[in-house]
């Protein structure tokens, strides 16, 4: 990469112009003299692309930035910056401007999830930067911390709310006893949810993000379809309150882990004690805690969402990778190096919580206790609630120790074909305990 | 700076060899395979000085290794590692081996606070790396994601728990009713604090921190003679009992704001409310919130000290100056550039609670609050404390509204010597509402 003279300005690309993009636009126009001192040359906004120019735009975007020719506007930049989302045309824009010798900066959690191990690969071919720090947890510094500051240690695990949607749901569901779709519709109202609230609920934005995280932590390549997903739309009033009762919340996590069969990722909500530093993680905040083998246990907690935000996190990329081409150098690349197989869901290692419905008779419990044995599932604690309104039944509530998931599903499957057994009511993982 | 080859090995020259040093030179011993995959090259230990190479060490550290020439062993090293501590012989080390053309990487926040801006000069001067992770908050994260990952944003406030010691000794007499005696000496007894617990408990550890934390944020000269500091020596066990009773937790703080007077830096006892993340870090955990004009609230949370976590942190910046040569650049400098005026203590804005015994009796509350009005403190709520037991006296707890910090201590000065004012109990800032 060649180096640039003190005076020369680095021209920055803007593509998107949603609410990050207006953001990123304004920070780069209302900024230029203090970001310049930062990078020791001006970073010149020259274009924003956008699919229609005549959409009337916050009057803080300049109208003559704006252009239809994308292609164009990334082969005449030192630095693309690219916060319009989806696969396509986001992914030939990124290869181009690679290709073209500028460094990229994407928001693009959905692309990276899918394509990332290739567009990393393909920056490292062109010597150039491609930084992602606003694809995860918006705001809050993640990226860079596990791949530069943990970059001498070794990482174990990483648990991460990093959907504030679902986080926001689960809150107030937690406090104000609300059914989930009175919380979902409660979010929407807010702004917190989409219309259509499907990716956020089914965990899907999740798992793009616990891909990301994993193919980073583990230095593996992690695709979408390796993450194991499970959104919130079966937790019910009754598993928050079972959960307060047992001290413990909900959350949606999203959980990385390094094992002796490689490397799963999973997405699903699970029962987190509250005395662990996630479950005081409220409202619609994200927060990331990482397990590494010399720091210990680590949080890092802020907004995973929003225009200014997220813009934060783009800007912080925007101004290392200009600082890199005033100094003719480019940041540390990603590593697949270990590339650790992947295990198979199933070897996953977790606690479950079943709340099981039961005749209320003798010899119940033990023959309950026997499909537990019979799969190497061992019984933590069994409390039975009290306040099981069907008459002839009672409700208990089994806890177990760390066990394979397929065994844990295996019991499950066996309970519900039990005769003894009513129904099972619900089946939640303990984690970070 | 040379670029080394694919092939080259990097010359580690370790400092010092005492509870960090040891855990530095084991991962570096132990994980050279893995580190050598990160990095791009081997990173070989070329010698770590001691005072006496006679001291039995951990059995982990090749005798052979030791050598108590630290001059000729920085002269032959690509990256120098300083875990000594102090300034003297450290810092002649140190600028010794910038002036070689080594990067540095330190943990020696004492040197750091009072030589800091002088040595960042140094390493950009020579264009080699000098960073020190490990210096400010053991094994957390700060220092990067405050210099890379907000380098577009603007930093408003830094509310930081940086020394473990006293976090432990507040936390056990929240818990358990303690005195700080009582606390401290807990605290010696299971290794959190010293022998001699004075650098903890008098704040100066923290002081030290907080101008290395204020002079990053703002990218501003502060000194460790610049930081106001006060320590936990006058908290109460009635204090702690108070701020229970008022929804809050006493944290010793290491603030940084930029106000428009300029940046100020001070360390003090504070009440935070319960509600604020930075209330339920327990234990000798250390955590630094951050404020940014784009990014909002953020939180950074971790060990703050202990062996293996701050090796983590200066491993993760010994591979990342490992790196940087293997690519032949360098990392972003410190930067000045802002260099803002240090504001005096006095206008600091803060709010106080203050608990007071009074002369219980008609007309007092009036003549107090003459005395706030007069110095333009707003009074926010005054509740009386019906457990006094000094008879015809009552406690009253006064909390203000945002003042200045010179208005405020003018009060309470004033308020010492009214005829009904009996004593002035208690004065505590309130911090993070």
């Amino acid at each position: 990469m060649p180096a640039h003279t003190e005076h020369q300005p680095i021209r920055i690309a803007l593509l998107g112009c949603g609410v990050v993009g207006t953001q990123v636009a304004r920070i780069l126009l209302h900024e230029r003299r203090s970001l310049a001192r930062r990078v020791g040359a001006e970073l010149t906004l020259v274009g924003i692309a956008v699919r229609d120019t005549t959409v009337p735009r916050d009057p803080a975007i300049p109208t003559d930035l704006l252009t239809a020719d994308a292609t164009q506007l990334v082969e005449n930049a030192d630095i693309v910056i690219e916060v319009m989302g989806g696969i396509d045309p986001a992914q030939s824009l990124i290869e181009h401007a690679l290709a073209s010798g500028a460094s990229v900066v994407t928001a693009n959690k959905a692309l990276l999830a899918q394509q990332g191990p290739a567009l990393y690969e393909r920056a490292s071919h062109e010597n150039v930067d491609l930084a992602y720090e606003a694809a995860v947890a918006g705001a809050i510094p993640i990226i860079r911390p596990i791949r530069e500051s943990l970059a001498g240690d070794n990482i174990t695990r990483v648990l991460g709310i990093v959907n504030g949607t679902t986080n926001y749901v689960l809150d107030q569901m937690t406090r104000h006893g609300l059914t989930l779709d009175t919380a979902v519709a409660d979010a929407q109202r807010l702004g917190y949810a989409e219309a259509d609230p499907t990716a956020d609920v089914e965990g899907h934005d999740a798992a793009a993000k616990a891909a990301i995280l994993a193919s980073l932590a583990f230095h593996t390549r992690v695709h979408l379809d390796d993450v194991a997903c499970e959104g919130i739309t079966k937790v019910t009033a009754e598993d928050v309150a079972w959960a307060t009762r047992s001290g413990h919340v909900i959350k949606l996590l999203a959980i990385c882990e390094r094992t002796t069969h490689g490397v799963s990722a999973r997405v699903h909500p699970a029962l987190v004690p509250t005395t662990h530093p996630l479950a005081s993680v409220s409202d619609a905040f994200n927060a990331v805690f990482v397990e590494a083998e010399n720091a210990g246990p680590l949080m890092f907690y802020g907004q995973g969402a929003g225009g200014a935000p997220t813009a934060s996190a783009v800007m912080g990329d925007v101004v290392t990778a200009a600082r890199n081409r005033v100094l003719g150098a480019r940041g540390a690349g990603e590593s697949v190096a270990a590339d650790l197989p992947i295990s198979a869901p199933g070897d996953a290692l977790t606690r479950y919580q079943i709340r099981l419905s039961v005749l209320d008779q003798q010899g119940v419990l033990a023959s309950i206790a026997k499909e537990f044995a019979a799969r190497d599932v061992s019984i933590e604690a069994v409390t039975q609630d009290l306040r099981h309104d069907k008459d002839g039944y009672a409700v208990l509530v089994i806890a177990t120790h760390t066990s394979r998931e397929a065994d844990l599903a295996d019991t499950v499957s066996a309970l519900t074909s039990l005769d003894v057994v009513d129904e099972v009511m619900s089946v939640l993982r303990i984690e970070g305990s």
